[in-house]
C-alpha cells in the first residue's frame, strides 16, 4: 500500500469510540439510526462494563449505569437541561456537555413570543367573549408600555429577549450573576430579585434545575411581580423546569387575585396528573413539555462533531459546570 | 406694542383652520379634546355650510357632509383605511390624508404575529387537548419551514413581514403592483397570485379596500394556498377589511378541507351577526376589529402636526389616490 493510500485508509477509518445511548420516556430509534451513521452505538441495557465505550449519550438514564462504563470519556445530554443526569447517583467525574442546537434555540424562541403576545394581546379574555358571542373591543396596551421579565438569561433566555425586543417590548432580565445586554434591564442574584419582579408584568421562566432554583417560583416570588401594570395583573410562563415551580402556590396566586393568568409547559410530575387543577384551569394554558422537543434530525449531527473535535484534542462546548448543575 | 413683541403675538396666534370632527361607531370625545387643545373643533351635525372649516377628521361620517364644507381643504381619515370615506357620495376634490402612525403599525404587528404563531404552534390543538387532559407532543415543524405570505405589502404588511423573519418564518408577498423586500419573495398582480398562494402555508391578508379587491378572498384563492404543507393544511388570518372576504367562501372551505384555520379581525357585516356561524366555529378565532385600534393619544399629535405643515406650505405625507382608493 503506497503512503498516501495508506494515509487516506487510515482517515477514513479512524479508531472510534463506542457510544451508548440511555434514555427513558421516549423512544430512542430516530436518535439510534443518526448515531449509527458515524460510529458504532450500544443501547442500553447494553453497554455495562463495555471497556470499548467513550460516550454516553443521554435522557434520563437508567440509574448506576454511567458509573459502569470503565472508559467512559464524555456525556452527552440530550437536551438542553442536564439535571437529570444529576437525579439519583453522581455521574462520574467526567465532562458533561449540554445540548445547544439553534433549532432548540428556535423552538424556545417561538414558544415564548407565542405565549407573551398571547397574553398580552387578551386570547383568553377573547376567547372567552367569542363563545359567548360577545364583540366588544378591550383597552389593549402597545407592547412597549408591557415589560417581561426574564428569569435565565442563558443561551435561551438571551434568544428570547431579542426576539421580544424585536416585537416592541420592554424586556428585563434576571440572572444569579451578573449578566448584561444591550436594550435589556438586567438585574441578579438575591438583592436583585425583587427589583427585577417589581418592574415585570409578564414572568418567563428558562431557568436551569438546581438544588438552588428548585421551587423558586412560589407565592412569594408571584407576590412580586408589578400588581398595577397595563394588563390588568402579572402573567406567568413556565418553559424551564416543572420543579422550578410550586404548582400549589401558583394556583392560590391565581385564586387570590395575584396571578392573572399562566402558561405552563413544564410541571413537579410529567405527565400532569388527570386531577390536578391546572388542566381546567380557565386561566391556564396547558402543553406537554412541547415548547421545545428535542430533534434528533438537528442534534445528533452536532453531537457527532463534538466527538470527532475531542478526538482531534479540542475543547468541547457547552460543557456543565457540575458544582452548578448547569 | 414694540416690533419683536408683535411678532411674539403673531407665531402665538396663528391664523388657523378649523376642524369638523365627524365620526360613527365610537364616542368621539377623546379626540375632541385632543384636537382642542391647538384648534378650534367643531363636532358634527354642526359645522355644514361653516366658511372657517378648511379641515375635516371623519371616520364613517354622515353622507354628504363633506360636500357641505365650503371651504374645505384636507380630510383627514381616522384609522389606516380610508374605504369609510368613499362609500356613498364622492368626496370633495381635496387632498385625502391617511392616518400611519407607529401606534398602528405596532399593534398590527403585534396581531399578525401573535396569529401566525398560535396557528403554527398549534394553539387550537392543544387547547383541545387540554380541555380532554390529554398529555401529547404534536408533530411541530419549526418556523424556518413555514410560509408566511402576506397580500398587502404597505406600511403595515412591510413591517408584519420584518417581524415574521426575525420570528424566523419564511415570507412571501403580494401586491397589485411591484414591490420588493430584503428577505421577502415577492409576487405581484394577477398573474402572480397563482404562485404566490401555491408557496404559502399561512395567508395574512392586509389589503386596501377597493373595488378591485372586493371578496377577493373566496373558495378559489384559499384553494390555491399550499396544501401539503408542514401544517396539515393552509391557515387564513384577515387584519384588513372584512368587504375583502367572502365569509360563505371561506366556511365552506373549512368545512371541505380547503383551509384547516382561520383568525378573522373583520367581517363583511360588523358587529359579526350572532347567528353567524362564525362565531361557535371550533377553528375560527374571531376578534371584534381589534387588531389596531386607533388610539387618539398617538394619533392626533401627527394630524395636527400636518395641519401646520400643511400651513407653512409643506407637502402633505400618507396621501390617498382617489382614483384606486388607498
Amino acid at each position: 500500500m503506497a503512503l498516501v493510500e495508506f494515509q487516506r485508509h487510515i482517515m477514513s477509518t479512524p479508531a472510534r469510540g463506542r457510544i451508548l445511548l440511555s434514555v427513558t420516556g421516549f423512544n430512542p430509534q430516530r436518535w439510534y439510526d443518526l448515531l449509527s451513521k458515524k460510529r458504532d452505538v450500544v443501547l442500553e441495557p447494553a453497554g455495562a462494563e463495555d471497556p470499548s465505550i467513550d460516550y454516553a449519550v443521554v435522557w434520563k438514564q437508567q440509574p448506576g449505569i454511567l458509573s459502569r462504563l470503565p472508559n467512559l470519556k464524555v456525556i452527552f445530554s440530550i437536551g438542553a437541561g442536564v439535571d437529570h443526569i444529576f437525579t439519583g447517583d453522581p455521574p462520574p467525574d467526567v465532562p458533561i456537555v449540554r445540548v445547544i442546537a439553534d433549532n432548540l434555540t428556535q423552538y424556545m424562541c417561538e414558544y415564548v413570543c407565542w405565549r407573551v403576545l398571547d397574553h398580552h394581546r387578551q386570547g383568553i379574555h377573547y376567547r372567552t367573549q367569542q363563545a359567548r358571542k360577545v364583540w366588544r373591543d378591550a383597552q389593549q396596551p402597545p407592547a412597549n408600555e408591557v415589560s417581561v421579565g426574564i428569569m435565565g438569561l442563558g443561551e435561551l433566555g438571551r434568544h428570547a429577549a431579542r426576539a421580544l425586543l424585536a416585537l416592541g417590548f420592554k424586556v428585563n432580565g434576571w440572572s444569579r450573576g451578573v449578566r448584561t445586554m444591550d436594550g435589556v434591564s438586567t438585574f441578579h442574584g438575591a438583592e436583585g430579585m425583587t427589583p427585577f419582579l417589581n418592574a415585570t408584568d409578564i414572568l418567563v421562566v428558562l431557568l436551569p434545575l438546581t438544588p438552588a432554583t428548585e421551587g423558586i417560583i412560589d407565592h412569594s416570588v408571584l407576590s412580586r411581580l408589578r400588581q398595577d401594570g397595563p394588563l390588568g395583573g402579572p402573567c406567568l410562563i413556565n418553559a424551564g423546569r416543572g420543579r422550578l415551580q410550586r404548582e400549589a402556590d401558583i394556583l392560590r396566586a391565581l385564586e387570590d387575585g395575584t396571578l392573572k393568568e399562566a402558561s405552563l409547559d413544564v410541571f413537579e410530575r410529567e405527565p400532569l396528573a388527570p386531577e390536578s387543577p391546572l388542566w381546567p384551569h380557565p386561566r391556564v394554558f396547558v402543553t406537554p413539555h412541547a415548547a421545545a422537543v428535542s430533534d434528533p434530525a438537528h442534534l445528533a449531527a452536532p453531537m457527532l462533531r463534538q466527538m470527532e473535535a475531542f478526538e482531534r484534542g479540542e475543547a468541547l462546548e457547552n460543557l456543565v459546570d457540575p458544582k452548578v448543575g448547569y
